[in-house]
């Protein structure tokens, strides 16, 4: 099941491909639309779009609208452009939220612009994602799209209720996953498939796969958080511990305690930043109690279920297609930050 | 030109009517789109949606959809809603940016909910009003309210730039204004237009009176803001003089000011807040210079070209629709709060 070398290098060449050619349409986009704006509404979305991530949404929308027949066109890559705008909306505001001085290896938008550019280019580019995908894709891609952006700050608001409360169950931890981040991931699949003229049930197929990736994803990121090298993620390891995040990893700990460790969870979770030191020591309790291989499985399993629904494309030329998708769901489990 | 007394209380009484029809439209779209969300993200939208506005905007897209041809129903009325939540989708961000207390007599959502919810719950409405306006209305409409609202956010970039700049000119104020105010405006008549099937000519023509009203409203509201009754407005006066808002009376004064006159005015407009005392003379000043005066001309002005924009509907059964369209423009220039 996991992808071989070649496959990987191929995946990597072809992500590094895609983000170039991103940036470019990205690029035309706002050179086309700003004109006219305030130039510091200009400089805002430049800095936060233009940033050098890996844009693996748009390539999902690109792999997906391809796998159901879907031509390359520059109004596909501005399709999936949109992905990286709504993305991008939704970083800026939770930066706000959190705190957070650094995005990317780079200031964040609050911290450099502050409070009123970070608001209000986030709403600019929710906008203007909107725009896009119901100009490019139509009504229901509309839908589905505004709909994951709905989820996301719906996601927000549960995860925020569930800071530092050790009651969270596993079903809990996916509805907020699900909303968080495997909805946009959901989105950009089942809107590519739609804008390749594909199927309902191809649709739907990607629509599976992206949410089940997705979750995939989202488990791996919260198992770097403990296990992250901080060289290479470049955030602090145990930061959902201090902040309180119920996380996979934790939620699982806390089931299988004993008594008096679960005491001792608890206290770390409830008092959060104070007890920074315990990190190495929770880290200790998680391998012994099968935290870290438990979360591993799932994320697994989630993976697996998500590439099962790809059997439906069973012709020849879409057989290097699914080969990408796959080795994209093998990279986002086994990438390093 | 003036409404009659008999066609004010005709508004008056349509317009509560209405605002009691979106409130229960409202209720009913939250009651079908919320469960399983989260409880404070319910909480905070009902708190920011059910405040007893006027409902104006909404009640442009029920009238204009109806000048068209467009049948009363409870997609008209939703899609009249969509605009009622981007509208307070900016509310509830402007408030965090004007660290605003209240909002409608009510606390404001930032001051009651705190900030994370602030912005979370705008994204929210923003999602939703983007998803009703493409499913109800179409491609075109999305177009021109996503243009509406990207423009919105830019119009604040603009402003913010703008402030205690005493060099800024008229046509910069009227940029600012198309933008912030009459672009949302303007995008709630021509989209009843597109609803109610209007033939392009309408759509445009409505449009144009939605811009035009949108500008005497805001000039009306910016007059306020120094001849208000703070009773009535629940505002204080000389508000945008002290935060250094160039608006049109301070605009105009500025422009006709002598050396000397303009010199103190720069003054104060830089200084802001600490030459609170100043407020009165600032008025005495512009009502000499007759600041006030052009004002409420170039207000009128505006509104003339909107009203002259109705022409084309020229139709009996049409002329119910451009009275109360007509009443609707003299009512937002005359209103006291």
């Amino acid at each position: 099941m996991k992808p071989s070398a070649a496959e990987t290098a191929a995946l990597l060449a072809l992500i590094v491909q895609n983000a170039a050619e991103i940036e470019t349409v990205i690029c035309a986009d706002l050179d086309e639309t700003l004109p006219g704006s305030d130039p510091l509404l200009a400089e805002t979305l430049r800095h936060a779009l233009l940033s050098g991530g890996k844009r693996l949404r748009p390539l999902l929308t690109v792999l997906c609208s391809r796998l159901c027949g879907g031509q390359d066109s520059r109004e596909q890559m501005l399709l999936a452009a949109a992905f990286e705008y709504l993305h991008t909306a939704t970083l800026i505001h939770d930066d706000v939220l959190d705190h957070a001085d650094s995005r990317r290896g780079k200031e964040s938008v609050v911290s450099r612009y502050g409070l009123p550019a970070a608001i209000l280019s986030g709403d600019w580019l929710h906008a203007r994602s909107m725009r896009l995908i119901g100009r490019l894709a139509g009504p229901e891609a509309l839908e589905i799209f505004s709909d994951a952006a709905a989820g996301m700050a719906d996601g927000e608001f549960i995860q925020m209720r569930h800071v530092a409360n050790p009651t969270v169950t596993e079903a809990q931890y996916f509805a907020v996953i699900d909303k968080k981040t495997a909805g946009l991931i959901r989105a950009a699949c089942a809107v590519g498939a739609l804008h390749g003229q594909g199927s309902p049930d191809q649709v739907a197929a990607l629509a599976l796969y992206g949410k089940k990736i997705g979750r995939a994803f989202q488990i791996a990121d919260d198992l770097l958080d403990y296990l992250g090298d901080e060289r290479e993620t470049g955030k602090k390891t145990c930061n959902d511990l201090l902040e309180g995040k119920m996380t996979l990893p934790l939620i699982h700990a806390l089931n299988k305690a004993g008594l008096h460790e679960r005491d001792q969870l608890f206290l770390i979770v409830q008092e959060g930043r104070s007890l920074s030191a315990s990190c190495s020591a929770v880290r200790q309790l998680m391998e012994r109690l099968g935290s870290f291989t438990y979360c591993r499985q799932r994320a697994e399993e989630e993976m697996a279920a998500g590439l099962a629904a790809l059997d439906c494309f069973a012709q020849d030329w879409q057989r290097d297609g699914v080969n990408m998708l796959r080795s994209l769901a093998g990279y986002v489990l086994s990438r390093e930050r």
